[in-house]
């Protein structure tokens, strides 16, 4: 089953609408309801659901624990993952300190630099290593995923390392695109400020309101 | 003329794909050189480009000068952006140090906090300014874009003052949908764990290669 990039990331969003309806002790909850809650259209739900099978039932709408359960099952939310945090700079420190991470299975087990000075220094409770260890770590605590918090100039160097020393994936926020054979889920904080000014320049003629795929 | 959020993200991407090219004494560039450098596919360069008129000649491609000078409008890079980051804990910090930001005219202007004990120090140059001076600092430094980089409970009050101080437009980095009527640009740093989570699960099967519009 190949599902499009665009509707993944709502599976994240719609777990979590999800969820706040568990808490209130909802049960059924229509297209329409989540729709609105996430400010998207019903028939952007509808056909992102559509990609799991059936789940709503006519006139009752979706079982909120049934769907939970298997967007949880493919976002990998059941599971949890071991992240190493390659950089102890600001954006690493602020990072390591995320709670929304932890909440959502990703656990920070550890925290890497090539600056002497740094290295032996604790950041949110976990001890910096030098990045000359990050294969034997990445073993010995079985290590997934590696956050990319370096400055752009070793980001592909340090891409390379972590991809040797057999992590799984990689979720950048340098501003380059890697080259490695590895997943990397690009986190671009410049681009988010670039699509807003574009928004504003616009005002209500930015964008096409559609579904995106 | 409205365009497809998707292609206003690539945007950013091909202005700096253009700007190396620039610097490497390139003059013209054929859509497979971009598609190339970033990875995706040709037809979805020609695409994008093709909203904004026709700019490549047969045989010889873009013109690098006239497509960077047009993105650069569009993107709103022409432009420079005074920026108040709200929230001075880490991930404020790290944002008022990320020299991508002001390489791309956004710049840090202000910091604020609630915290007093946090007034009144420097981050990144500047110095914290309290919550209750928001409004009177937005028209003074003439700042148009504020970074919601508070904890998630104050997520919502927060984004209710920034609308409320003539703030043109929110980059949210909290977990929440804010309800405002200024524009909101959402960095959910969570949700990119969750992807890569579910490319690492679902391996080479994980998303369709297509157009996204």
């Amino acid at each position: 089953m190949k599902i499009p990039k665009p509707t993944v990331k709502r599976l994240g969003l719609y777990y979590r609408c999800l969820s706040r309806y568990k808490e209130e002790g909802v049960n059924f909850v229509s297209s329409q309801d989540i729709a609105e809650r996430l400010n998207i259209k019903p028939s952007q739900v509808r056909k992102d659901l559509s990609y799991f099978g059936n789940f709503g039932k006519r006139g009752l709408g979706y079982s909120v624990n049934k769907l939970l359960g298997e967007i949880a099952f493919i976002i990998g939310v059941n599971k949890e993952w071991n992240v190493a945090i390659i950089g102890a700079g600001n954006l690493g420190s602020a990072l390591a300190n995320y709670p929304g991470l932890l909440k959502h299975k990703f656990n920070v087990v550890a925290i890497f630099d090539n600056d002497r000075e740094k290295v032996g220094k604790k950041i949110g409770g976990i001890t910096v290593t030098h990045i000359s260890d990050l294969k034997e770590m990445v073993q010995e605590k079985n290590i997934e995923i590696a956050v990319i918090a370096v400055p752009e100039s070793a980001a592909q160097y340090v891409a390379e390392q972590v991809e040797d020393s057999g992590v799984k994936g990689i979720v950048n926020f340098s501003p380059i695109k890697l080259r490695v054979n590895i997943p990397v889920e690009d986190v671009d904080i410049t681009l988010s400020f670039e699509t807003l000014a574009y928004t504003i320049i616009m005002g209500d003629n930015a964008f096409i309101l559609e579904d995106d795929e």
